[in-house]
């Protein structure tokens, strides 16, 4: 039987939901009597190896339930890609400290330091339960239905671009907007989920999934603006040519001198302004405005989908669940149940450990701009409830008297 | 008397409320027995000259009261600002179409155009009622408390930077976030409701009430960044150096060969990332993130304070009032009376025509890169209620064992 100390510890970027799974391990541990502490790490895997502990066994419950309401990794994350000797490190300590359970959350980076941390104490003989709580607004863990984080994530994306489109609207103009996702398209797909009327924006929606051509991106905007008199756009900061190479160094080389070149693609504008001065330069388009969702979109305070705290809050409770009645260890999953319900099941470490998941192409529409009815319906649920709507004025035009060129 | 047709536009940038004025003014119309119909025009004075109105008699109240939560214009709006010429041919048209009155929800350049229009109306012998109605999340027209629109945009800028906190706290560096607001700093002072405890950011925030120095920001920056581990930096997108000069300009050029220098302050990332590569460069922070809220901060859907909501709604109601039982033509301005509570009177056009209103000094704190009390005391009721709370674990250190190097 593995000893009684318990340790949690949260990877990778914070979500506005990732508190509920810190604190469903927390409280759901407190249920079991064979569990004397709970350990929190700061930092994530940096501050194990520093042996950076905080007792959450003192926490009270009520405050843990308004932490679990607030946005961000309550712990602290950390960036670190643990390697062997870094893994080797981690076991060090959770021996060194008798810790028994060792709960991390993160996405698939943090699920393979889970993996060779349990190998590590198997050869070792040492009784260590670890488990892998998923999270990512990525979206990116294979054989999860989803994961928790994405879908607040979504949200923000779907009402952003409702807004961008009523803002459009009213000044026209085009529009680009860039979103999150190196690899995975799931958080720019959303966008879609923003649009209401046949003419809403966006009007175009591009992928990583997708090989990305600036020939075929002008002539689309070139045509959807002809058509609506404006186009939204929504791009993914991950967007790469044919080669592989992302859009943002590829133009940055067009684009000359230009300064963005080599910044990383999130906490940045440059993509988005690089592809409004092409489509200035190349179209002759006026208004042409670029917005970049950075940080927000993952941190952003009062956009939370109910559904998705729940399932987070979910996933940590039964991660403690798995550990304690099962006999292995594992990576917690969502499992699609009906429309909508949710399920949970323990993945082996290594079917979800260092892979990552991309749109499935039956989500992505045949033009390779938009997203399918298929996509539509795999997400609306896990928006939640209390979706903003909006709405228009009916027409009913007024005869001119004067006759002035309308 | 005046004939008994309305005429109502929304001109500038969109707001999260604007439509609340918008059928404020109608659903008030409708209840006086002289008015015969509302039109509305498309895309404000433009949609004037061109006669392209809307009959909004016809429309259920019902849907009004739909469109008056959604966010954006739902006439649509327009950048134009008339001169006397214009104006000659928007009251042209309104006598041609038997206008008697015109409300013009908007800024301060639309309250110049109602003012030259109804001095247009007055020199002609015409009876025309002309009534501006104060929409801007500049918050910059004199002699109002504030303006509807404001407070919703601050809620989001609040709301924002709460959550970047967040993030910054859990992946510890350097945030820079460019808030709207060319003269006038109340848009980028909000971020200050943002904060919770002591140490929370926007640790900095810089506006353009103020004259801007790289060295100071990067010295201000560099001394935060030691105190707390991190910095997060609220910037105006109109800060400018002494000679006013936006920095947006004066920094592009610093940046040798960037490409960014013309661009207008709003839909580019150009000026946050430029202040990014000044701290990587001159201060040697290795994470440094740059976000703009550019369009999201104006026109993300689900973001309203609700009483933003109520005065928007309001001053529309009382511009029809004021125009029915008065017998002058004005600005209607929200009047702060309680704490909090607010009426609503009649200005003279001239009083509010082309004029901007920056923060007074007692809002803005000595050192130049804070906001004051009075400034929060003043903002918070604007906010409305139901604003999201962040939350801590209460620290409880555990003792180290190995006692690794921390």
């Amino acid at each position: 039987m593995a000893t009684g100390k318990i340790l949690v510890a949260q990877g990778g970027g914070p979500t506005a939901v990732i508190n509920q799974s810190l604190v469903g391990v927390v409280l759901e541990a407190r249920r079991f009597g064979n569990v004397e502490r709970i350990y929190g790490a700061h930092h994530g895997v940096r501050g194990i190896i520093h042996e950076d502990f905080v007792d959450l066994t003192r926490e009270t419950s009520h405050n843990l339930e308004q932490v679990a309401a607030t946005p961000g990794s309550a712990l602290g994350s950390t960036r670190d890609k643990p390697d062997l000797k870094y893994c080797q490190q981690i076991f060090e300590v959770l021996r060194a400290h008798g810790i028994g359970h060792f709960f991390y959350i993160g996405g698939n980076d943090s699920s393979d330091t889970v993996r060779i941390v349990s190998e590590q104490a198997a050869q070792a003989g040492y009784p260590l339960r670890c488990m892998h709580i998923p999270k990512t607004i990525d979206n990116d863990l294979v054989a999860n239905d989803h994961t928790p984080g994405f879908p607040s994530a979504a949200r923000f994306v779907a009402q952003a671009f409702a807004g961008a489109n009523l803002d459009n609207a009213a000044l026209p103009g085009v529009y680009v907007a860039v979103v999150m996702g190196r690899h995975a398209g799931f958080l720019t797909a959303a966008s879609a989920l923003g649009k209401k009327f046949p003419d809403d924006g966006p009007h175009l929606i591009y992928l990583p999934e997708r090989n990305f051509s600036i020939d075929s991106f002008l002539s689309d905007v070139k045509a959807m603006h002809e058509r609506h008199g404006r186009c939204v756009v929504a791009v993914s900061e991950g967007i790469h040519d044919a080669s592989g190479e992302p859009m943002l160094v590829r133009l940055a080389k067009q684009v000359e001198h230009d300064a963005h070149g080599n910044v990383q693609l999130s906490g940045s504008g440059a993509l988005a302004d690089l592809l409004c001065e092409e489509i200035k330069a190349k179209l002759g388009i006026k208004r042409v405005r670029g917005d970049t969702f950075g940080y927000l979109q993952r941190s952003f305070i009062g956009c939370v989908s109910d559904v998705d705290a729940r399932e987070a809050r979910e996933v940590g409770e039964k991660a403690v669940q798995f550990a304690m009645w099962g006999d292995r260890d594992g990576s917690v999953a969502i499992k699609r149940t009906g429309f909508y319900s949710a399920d949970y099941e323990l993945l082996p470490l290594s079917t979800v450990a260092g892979k990552t998941r991309v749109m499935d192409d039956a989500f992505i529409a045949p033009s390779g701009s938009d997203v399918t009815d298929a996509f539509r319906l795999y997400l609306r649920p896990l928006l939640g409830s209390g979706m903003p709507d909006a709405y228009r004025l009916r027409p009913a035009p007024v005869d001119k008297v004067l006759g002035a060129s309308g």
